[in-house]
């Protein structure tokens, strides 16, 4: 046997919290020849591709670039780039990804105040402007889509609360840029990262960053140098920017995929984009209830993007993933931390947000759980998510 | 006019210091189907990567994996782990990437000393001596090729050393691996680290790393966090490792081309695939000092991938690279820092490194020293070059 077999894959439908499916336009990009980072050819590539990042940000700022990392390096460059040793930063907590942050605040050496919420549902604004009442902060730091419960945080009272207050809002929209509305100019928010592989449709590999006015001040003003070299955005900036200054290697080919993902919302526009990613979980969402089955985020806050379904007592997570990805090619995520075993995470993200998947899911979970020999009406979440397609 | 085309290009031929020609295997692995990244199917080929990298890096740690991040992440990634505040490191610096070394150290905390070699030279073993006696460090880093001079380190004196003086070793390997014998075990390497768009012939975006049982015992006995989440090698080792604890999103597709570069290394050998690189590199030169230039770095501790030239007294350099750009579609470097305009760098790494590429080069150059006014015997450089070749 070949100890080393070629890779031929035939994919999965892509349906968990990420990476999402990818369009083929985007995979032919990425295969397309290599070319030097500092090549003419290439160099034209990247300002596209910063200035449809910043049409998708829905933001003037100059300052906006793909971080040559996942998501989490975006987190981790947002937070670095924000925090000198001493700051107070006030991290919003009510999924993994908030604990995320609070993780990197304390190892860039600010100082940590938290707002613990419940995991699955939204940080009441109060609670923020209570905290940055009691203690001033110079950084609050919040995730707009929480990837671990599906909850879609609203941003606009907090921006108001952090500013009314002196303070910079951090914002992670890896899970909701391009399926829900960021707009970062609007809403006020300072530092905005995301993540290629969710409503991007794009592998996972880059981190897309925009830094507003807010932002470049406090880097201007930084009396440390970034502990980071990789993540210094001033340095960084120099390169993506007309200096053009040498700093890492572009990874050249994944921002030839982000560069196409762009080019196709481009192509589908953002406002028409966002309703497709509401319609099609307002329709997931329906035929989970009609099923018998309860959603896990708080009503009114759902994340589009994102649907997390309680698992009913009795059902084996593991075994009913394992059906779908078996049966069906079908991933779906499981619950994270404190919700591993209580919930599943199902992605309606990009390219991976269509009916076809909506009834696939619906159909492949009754059959999963007709498997565990739980008793569901045969077609009724079908016919409600048809329901809300008429 | 369309505001944002669609990709299309031909590529280059890639002589530069990097990135380097990629096999079409490669680019089409690049393009395969997206898998979850936790994906039965994707472990495996996670696990195959390890063992290739293993094999690669010839070293029996178990700790090594591909970070997400290009070359300079993996150089971040090696210093942060093995670095503690207040830890003496001794930074060894004779071109670009060893001041980077430096700069990084000093931004997580260590105590930096510095070996201050010439541009172009190797760090004398003997210097490294010297300083470990007269101040004792935790950690001595340096360069094996240095990707800014073309300079090949002899690197088991400086590892003998190291150990005598009760340091550990962290080696840059960014450019030499695949090209050059690194042989992590047998020269005593405790912490190593390299790049996938040099001598392993894949687009940019991973940064290979191994981690020996010294790293190990230093990030065991660490009584500070990493200053990097992203990049904090104990959590990288527990998503890599049995445990598959998760931590980022792996950058699927670019695991997918790592692979697939890494399998084609493996069919050829490491052995003869380090023969081909000194032959080619040896006819470039004797081809290039058979036209009367000179080869910049040191006589004797040459690095085979990357072949740096004297620019003659009068030539242009941007324009011979403009000429070689614009009429043989071939890319090569310039000078860095204070090398600026003084050299140029050609590199012959991984599928870049032939005969054919070695011809287009010297035929290149001759035409485009002529478009210069120098006179160049013609024919001088190939009849040179092919007297190698027999």
């Amino acid at each position: 046997m070949d100890e080393y077999p070629e890779i031929i894959t035939g994919g999965r439908i892509l349906m968990g919290p990420g990476p999402s499916g990818v369009h083929p336009r985007v995979l032919r990009a990425l295969g397309a020849p290599v070319l030097g980072h500092l090549d003419p050819e290439f160099i034209g590539i990247m300002n596209r591709t910063k200035s449809l990042l910043a049409w998708l940000f829905e933001t003037a700022n100059e300052f906006t670039i793909p971080i040559s990392g996942t998501g989490s390096a975006g987190m981790e460059t947002a937070l670095v780039n924000s925090i000198e040793p001493g700051d107070r930063v006030l991290v919003c907590v009510n999924g993994l990804f908030g604990m995320r942050m609070a993780d990197i605040v304390e190892r860039c050496g600010g100082e940590l105040d938290v707002i613990e919420g419940e995991w699955g549902r939204i940080i009441e604004p109060d609670a923020v402007e209570k905290s940055l009442r009691a203690r001033p902060a110079k950084v609050v730091a919040i995730v707009h889509a929480e990837t671990s419960t599906g909850v879609l945080q609203p941003l606009e009272p907090v921006a108001e609360i952090a500013h009314r207050y002196g303070a910079m809002l951090v914002v992670d929209a890896v899970t909701s840029l391009g399926g829900a509305p960021v707009r970062v100019d609007e809403t006020g928010i300072d530092v905005c990262y995301s993540g290629t592989q969710k409503c991007l449709s794009c592998p996972p590999g880059l981190a897309p960053i925009t830094v507003g006015s807010r932002g470049a001040q406090k880097l201007a003003a930084r009396k440390s140098k970034v502990q980071s070299w990789y993540l210094d955005l001033t340095m960084l900036h120099s390169y993506w920017g007309k200096e053009r200054f040498y700093h890492h290697t572009a990874p050249v080919n994944m921002i030839y995929a982000l560069y196409e993902s762009l080019r196709i919302i481009h192509e589908e526009g953002l406002e028409q984009r966002y309703e497709r990613h509401a319609l099609h979980s307002r329709a997931l969402g329906a035929g989970v209830e009609a099923m018998g089955l309860r959603l896990f985020a708080q009503g009114g806050y759902r994340a589009p993007m994102l649907v997390s379904i309680a698992i009913p007592e009795g059902v084996d997570d593991a075994a009913v993933r394992r059906y779908l990805l078996s049966n069906y090619r079908l991933e779906i995520g499981g619950g994270l931390g404190p919700l591993k075993g209580r919930i599943w995470r199902v992605g309606l993200m990009g390219h991976s947000c269509n009916r076809e998947n909506v009834a696939l899911f619906l159909t492949g979970l009754e059959s999963a759980l007709a498997a565990q020999g739980l008793q569901v009406e045969p077609g009724a979440g079908i016919a409600a998510a048809r329901a809300v397609y008429k």
